[in-house]
């Protein structure tokens, strides 16, 4: 257990280095840690409880909206991989390989083990960087009538991909999603099952994480590798970049074709199957992270969080902690019957400083203090961690007191959020003003674009800042691509993302 | 979506031929299939259900038991892998290696991808068979003093074994588990997790699964490479043979040593970290196959069935259609007020029939039947799966009388195993009657052993019989070795095994 004493007041201050700060903070608040394999993580234990929290309730919305879930192959032969010709490019430089499949010890080096050349794979097998090769193979042999249409399947699953520059949760060569995969017999179905899945996505990322998105469409150059359209989220992070925070992926006939999966319709004729795909991943914590978070740690939405409360004991001797202790459990008994869970932090190896410093770092929404004072009065001191304010109250009010608060600081860090988000979209009509808003105040800018790939990257190149999407509900509105002056029919949202 | 129609009828008879009907009733009943991946099975979503039971009991369990979840990389680098010999010896053979991180163009085959030979991993990888190596490397700078212990986590993962012969569920290349990994301060503290998780097993096994099981300790040679000692429960299934169903291992200080991982006591001295691992796997999804299910097909315990109860409306007419689809309605009400999951079959591309066989094949517990004549008499027809038995009752009775058959089938198909198992349970005092049995009958063979690995290895030479375990309850008893003749003090439990 790392000493957390003062910790808050070791991290680096976003304004000095935000990235340091992001750094920092995922280690101290015992998130995760780099691993000795490079670029995979550990997902420690508080760090995985805020994931397991997130995976309960997209299973849950997953479930409600007729998915099942199942379970596909960690590998990928090479021969289906490279099926699908645009995902397999988009994939093919960032694949872990199996070639063998046995070590044998080291004739040169005892007690060493060495790859045996003798049990070499007749064909590679591809670690999944995405599993849409290996589960339309499969479902190839579960389609054969409009009958047996729609598959509605998700999995939650490791993926790899060989990521050169690694961050903790933001880019990690290993990481943990969930990913959707869909079969449709006609096109309106498979385009309404992608959209219904980023509505999904926008309701989980608003509702639950007090994040807020903007859904919209990718342009054809961030789209999905084989996707014919991309509908995703946008959320935008403290220090004005933006992060793409969950995708869903109309795939056309695309996979469908590259496996020959026909199906016969109502009227006997064969038709190719209609395909979606939608995924989010461990980077929702990276996220969650930098939405929330402040110089003194992280800051949990209610919903996300391990313990909502904790109980912090302030006392001098081992009557008073007795006293304390049998409060605790009467706080504890009444915030539980409401649903709230709670934490009695009753350690006896740290003190109630340490405890305050540990807590705070790690982001818990309320934190119950009860001293010796407390006793004779019958109060508890009560502390959000949002805004860092303290209040006395009285004992027999703290359960709807928690209550109250607890729907409080989750509806307020989402009002935070939009408010910084909606402050930080500006539209610009030149160029110079464009570049300027990203350079100065950064966030999303709307701006006309003239729909062309060259003006996109141009833009890139010079900036920095990518077409983040094309807004769904964006107004039309005639005006003038932002770089090349030509004809353009309303703002997309351009931003320097992660 | 498969024809189930008549399906069971064309189930192969376990007398007939055990294996085949094992493997066909994985695949008829859709609880998991082969994949284009050697050894590497597809979990469909019904098997996947049935699993996601499992792991929700299971992770409560370790939950109660003050365990955290946690995520470590699915890769071990070699150097790390071979730090503790013995456990490297014992999966060396059978590892999954990655040797290059990229993927490139063929320049022989357009279209075609290759391993791109300057992507060669400095260091090859693992992939993961368990993850004792790399989570003991990451506990080493997790634990300086005695205030860092104990260290409780488990992980849920996927992992890989390159096995030869492979067989849906019971041994497949990649397979999912949970494996817990837990740091203490003293040998006894080790040992009494490593034996609570043994319970933990038991009861989970027993009590939530129907499965009867023996606990015990592995002899050495039987042990988990690199364990000091190991629990396990065995199982006995249909045909006779056992089924090793949970193992929890000892590990003393062996990874301690192995990756340098000392701590401070109270007392000041540094002393090397005690250790257990323990786990579970997809492998009881066959050990719950071949325990209750029958030559209809899959029989179910109620606390793991995807649906408890599935309704089946009988009708000809759009009106009648309607009316019992009220009826259900309202059945499906007061069962799920009482917490019984209940499924309405009201597919229109389905007869009853085909229905009936479908839901006979895939276990589920109860199935309510409604048709015109239940319509008149206010009567629904319940049948159950494990004894295939009817009776029509009144309306008003179907919410207690169905909670009570739950709980009642729940309850018969233990017992059934139960005497089951203790039928095949047989004592020989000599190694003529020893071989007769196991020819013969079957099961398990409590016998006299000499303690002797010489004499453990003809046994299983000469009869395939290993020693199972060490029974933890056994009475103590003076006798002579059924092979050697020598002196022994208690019986042990040998039997044929998957």
């Amino acid at each position: 257990m790392p000493n957390y004493n003062n910790m808050g007041k070791n991290l680096t201050k976003r304004a000095e280095d935000y990235s340091k700060w992001y750094n920092e903070l995922v280690v101290k608040a015992d998130l995760a840690e780099n691993s000795a394999v490079r670029g995979c993580m550990v997902i420690k234990p508080y760090g995985y409880a805020i994931w397991e929290k997130m995976q309960a309730e997209l299973d849950r919305m997953f479930k409600e909206t007729g998915h099942q879930n199942a379970y596909f192959p960690l590998f990928v032969p090479k021969s289906l991989f490279e099926a699908e010709e645009k995902n397999a490019e988009g994939f093919a430089k960032e694949c872990a390989v199996v070639t063998h499949y046995r070590l044998e010890n080291d004739p040169d080096k005892p007690g060493k083990l060495r790859v045996d050349p003798k049990a070499k794979l007749e064909e590679e097998l591809v670690v999944r960087p995405t599993s849409e090769a290996v589960i339309w193979n499969t479902y190839k042999n579960w389609i054969q009538s409009y009958r047996d249409l729609p598959i509605l399947i998700n999995q939650w699953a490791n993926v790899v991909r060989w990521e050169m520059r690694t961050r903790l949760f933001l880019r990690t060569a290993e990481f943990l999603w969930q990913e959707g995969h869909t079969a449709h017999a006609t096109k309106q179905e498979a385009l309404e099952e992608a959209q219904q899945m980023n509505q999904v996505y926008t309701d989980f990322a608003q509702n639950f994480m007090a994040i807020p998105v903007i859904q919209g469409t990718k342009t054809e150059s961030e789209r999905f590798a084989g996707a014919e359209q991309t509908y995703c989220i946008e959320a935008l992070m403290q220090d004005g970049k933006a992060l793409q925070a969950g995708t869903s992926h109309f795939l056309g006939q695309n996979f469908a074709e590259a496996f020959d999966v026909k199906f016969m319709t109502s009227e006997g004729s064969q038709e190719y199957v209609w395909a979606t795909s939608w995924g989010v991943s461990t980077r929702l914590m990276g996220a969650l992270i930098m939405t929330h978070s402040d110089d003194q740690g992280l800051v949990l939405p209610p919903h996300l969080a391990p313990y909502q409360v904790v109980i912090v004991p302030i006392y001098k001797s081992d009557v008073q902690f007795r006293d304390i202790s049998s409060v605790a459990d009467s706080v504890m008994k009444s915030l539980t019957a409401r649903g709230i869970s709670v934490k009695y932090d009753n350690r006896t190896t740290q003190r109630p400083g340490a405890k305050f410093a540990q807590h705070e770092l790690q982001g818990v929404p309320l934190r119950i203090a009860i001293g010796p004072k407390d006793l004779e009065n019958g109060t508890v001191e009560l502390a959000r961690r949002d805004t860092l304010t303290k209040e006395t109250i009285n004992l027999e009010q703290i359960a709807s007191k928690t209550e109250q608060l607890i729907s409080e600081i989750q509806k307020a860090l989402y009002a935070n959020a939009l408010d910084f988000r909606d402050k930080h979209m500006t539209p610009a009509d030149n160029f110079e003003d464009f570049k300027n808003i990203l350079e100065s105040k950064g966030g999303f800018v709307l701006a006309h674009w003239d729909g062309t790939l060259e003006t996109e990257q141009k833009i890139k190149e010079l900036t920095k800042a990518t077409i983040r999407c094309i807004p769904m509900n964006a107004p039309n509105e005639v005006g003038k691509c932002v770089f090349s002056g030509a004809s353009s029919k309303r703002r997309v949202l351009f931003a320097k993302a992660y």
